[in-house]
């Protein structure tokens, strides 16, 4: 280890785990992408639709894959006029239960970087999602011994990070938090006083999107997590 | 308060949610009831064949209302050979909709006994399910000030229970389980070197039942919550 100074601005640092850690809107997108092929006749803008559904519905089925499925099979109803065959309603279901056993994808550089941080910084995994889906990535991907805390929740909004910090007596100001979703991740940790790494994907869902602000302050825009380190040794 | 002695036996007590606090099951039941109505033409044992898709899926799609309705359709598909109307699946799907945003109902006596237990011990919900609307009914239940922790768990196994109480630092030995599960609630902590207090409920899942065997130890039964005091004054 080359690493000469440590940066003590931060007692901890959060991470977001889908499409930070391992990729997962990938999932949504291909199955959305069948989700268009088998209903391709029924409506040109399927996606907005679906979109409309799936927001209307949050509500009641929160986030994760098993609310999704439900959400395409009502879009394919409506849509449809109540015209869907049972097949296509069985290759939703069967796109569920592959989206629910897909082997986790790891993305590039993450092990060995929360390997070199959990060695100075306490980790917190703060995902959220299905319960037990997010209990199996997070079991599969091995990365859970990076972690001093695991926290899998319904909604990240300032309540919960203040709830989460509160929990762990980590004062906000000295609290980083590294994800891909600006309206989860970042935007109600900079507002409770604390600090952000926003690292996009390659893919956004769009009720995650919110325009991004390269002149606000509390947090900053890496292109990967190995850009992490040295980003805490100049700050 | 007349209350003379307290009982030094048990550090922490802890609580299932679904069913001992609050009615849960009478919401399925209800529901397979309309799914027996809507599908008895095609089947006569119906409930025996959903509950064989049901246990299937558990791994894809664990516990609670979302996995379940996800479970009626793939039934419904299947037993009518393929036939079922889209009608009767956006039955299925305001079905589930419905059971989540039902209001709670409290059982009776849950309230006034969590109030006097919280004065004496460390009370701790332990329940299953999804996270969403297990968060949902805790919080409009208004009961979540007498526990000390919360914990929304997918499974309720050995390994479950030995993570919350090292969490906790509880010996298994001072630990108390209330709930009206024998396998997910009491028989898992009575493994560890726990005690359980076995509350029937008038419905039990088909998935949830074991034999109960009156002369094992480490738990016993009562007839309902309001008993448990008068049972650790005697313990």
């Amino acid at each position: 280890m080359t690493r000469k100074q440590e940066n003590n601005e931060f007692e901890a640092i959060g991470f977001d785990a889908d499409d930070t850690l391992w990729e997962n809107e990938t999932l949504f997108y291909n199955a959305q992408k069948i989700f268009n092929e088998v209903l391709g006749n029924y409506n040109d803008n399927l996606d907005q639709k679906l979109l409309k559904i799936e927001k209307q519905n949050i509500e009641y089925y929160g986030y994760g894959v098993k609310g999704f499925i439900l959400s395409l099979i009502e879009t394919a109803i409506k849509l449809s006029n109540k015209k869907v065959d049972n097949d296509t309603i069985n290759t939703f279901l069967n796109l569920g239960k592959n989206m629910l056993s897909e082997p986790v994808k790891i993305l590039p550089g993450v092990k060995s970087n929360l390997r070199m941080l959990s060695k100075n910084y306490k980790l917190i995994l703060i995902t959220k999602g299905d319960l037990l889906d997010q209990e199996r990535k997070i079991e599969s991907s091995g990365l859970s011994k990076y972690f001093t805390h695991i926290e899998i929740v319904s909604e990240k909004n300032k309540t919960t990070y203040t709830r989460i910090l509160n929990k762990y007596k980590i004062n906000p100001k000295k609290f980083l938090m590294v994800g891909n979703s600006l309206k989860s991740d970042i935007l109600p940790v900079t507002e409770i006083g604390g600090k952000g790494i926003y690292i996009p994907y390659q893919l956004t869902w769009e009720l995650e999107k919110v325009d991004y602000d390269p002149k606000s302050k509390g947090y900053v825009q890496l292109d990967n997590i190995s850009l992490i380190r040295a980003w805490l040794e100049k700050t």
